[in-house]
């Protein structure tokens, strides 16, 4: 079956979707985007997606190009075009079409919106989680405005291919400080020596994950100790256990940071829980 | 006359030249570009600009998408075909079309390249020039390795909108030290109490200005005193002169900067003199 984008009002092939040269998503990088988990199809955390695209779209006053109604049903039609049963939604906005000039188009252009889906295997993530995942880690390059989730994805796409030329799995970015910012799709999170979770507070360094928000709640109602602070490469070495949390990885269990086991080189057992319970809390908030 | 443009070996209309919306400069910003500036016919300081491209190129391990000899041959036909006297060439190179995935594609695929035309009058500038211009100052927000030229320019939209919005005409971005990076789209220069002429030596946290390395030349044969060092906005503001440098604003005399006047407020004569001598000195380099 050939795949179906949403490119700009039409369902087309994905093979002919296609946006003009002169779009400011490929001149500037001028736009967000969001990827929302499909799971058993159900849309894993939407609303709290489609929040964040407006909070996105908010901070670089650009209009959303449809209502959040019509998005819903436009994320709906791909993931029934698709049959998608498993994998995610690709949400892409971008400022429009103009003639190259750095500052916005006066009067605005309409936004353009893209919509595609991938499928993706279950069991390729539950494979990696029982055998838990390594992180390199390495410089944090990015701009100052990571909590804007931009196409602007340069930095990151470096740090990946980085990652995984050392065998890794993810990046674990560090700040000029010499804490962890977060990974390079992913937020990064410790057990520290005291048993509490622990994940970086929210501030201009780091996005604000969906999956990390929805941990929070399953953190609360468990009973469990969260501590939002920054911890450092060397808290990190030293930590009980380590985990890494995005849209697609879910919570999934880091047993190594630049080859260095973490805990007993396992995946830690409050990372197992906290990935059992995920699905659940997150069909709920739904 | 509609404009045409390339795309990926065809010359096609502008309107029609689309790129795939898995091009991964559309989805991560996964490319780099270059502003060739065309007076009257000549395109001034080609080769730096190839050369240029070619090294963002290398950093970013992008395969060029065609040679240079090929790359010239492209220039000249949009510029014939675009009937283009005064203006620039813009050339947009990109990682290529690939499913979503941070990490490069592997095994490769072809670059994307995209070749534009646009015409200026040059009495635009010049105008501009005889008046002299203002910057607005602002936190430099870039990521930390702004000296390969990508197209991941959102810092820099946000900055020329915010200069725009302020009644400058440039961006004067700021470091975590408080010293002048350069400005959003150009370099920054002064003339400091001593008569010397200042911009910031080459590291990650500057573009190579290509209009820059021409100047350099020019002020040695003029036998005037240059100084590659940072300087601070406050030392920006006590100097006697100050001036941008950019492919289309050539050399700009900036008379005032957050609104306070430099020197009498009136374009320096060293940047004057600079402004005139750099279409000759370009045009012999090319």
């Amino acid at each position: 079956m050939s795949r179906i984008t949403y490119v700009n009002g039409a369902y087309v092939a994905s093979r002919d979707a296609v946006v003009s040269v002169e779009d400011r998503g490929y001149q500037f990088g001028d736009g967000v985007y969001e990827v929302c988990e499909v799971y058993d199809g159900a849309l894993i955390d939407e609303a709290r997606h489609l929040d964040r695209l407006g909070r996105s779209l908010k901070e670089l006053r650009i209009e959303a190009p449809v209502n959040p109604g019509a998005l819903k049903v436009i994320l709906r039609e791909i993931r029934a075009r698709n049959r998608l049963s498993d994998g995610y939604l690709y949400i892409q906005v971008t400022r429009g079409v103009a003639k190259r000039d750095h500052v916005f188009p006066d009067p605005p252009v309409r936004a353009s919106l893209v919509v595609s889906a991938k499928a993706i295997a279950p069991e390729k993530g539950e494979a990696a989680a029982r055998k838990g995942v390594g992180v390199a880690t390495m410089p944090d390059l990015r701009w100052k405005r990571v909590d804007i989730k931009s196409i602007g994805l340069l930095a990151n796409v470096l740090a990946r291919q980085d990652a995984k030329e050392q065998g890794a799995y993810e990046a674990w970015l560090v700040d000029s400080d010499g804490m962890i910012s977060e990974g390079a799709a992913s937020n990064a999170w410790i057990v520290d020596q005291s048993g509490a979770i622990v994940t970086r507070q929210l501030d201009h360094s780091i996005l604000r994950g969906v999956t990390r928000t929805t941990l929070f709640d399953i953190i609360a109602a468990e009973g469990l100790r969260l501590e939002e602070r920054k911890f450092s490469l060397k808290e990190a070495l030293a930590a009980q256990e380590a985990f890494i949390t995005g849209a697609t990885t879910l919570v999934m269990p880091v047993v190594a940071i630049d080859g260095v086991k973490i805990g007993d080189g396992a995946p830690g057992p409050l990372a197992r829980k906290l990935r059992a319970l995920f699905h659940l809390a997150a069909a709920h908030s739904n």
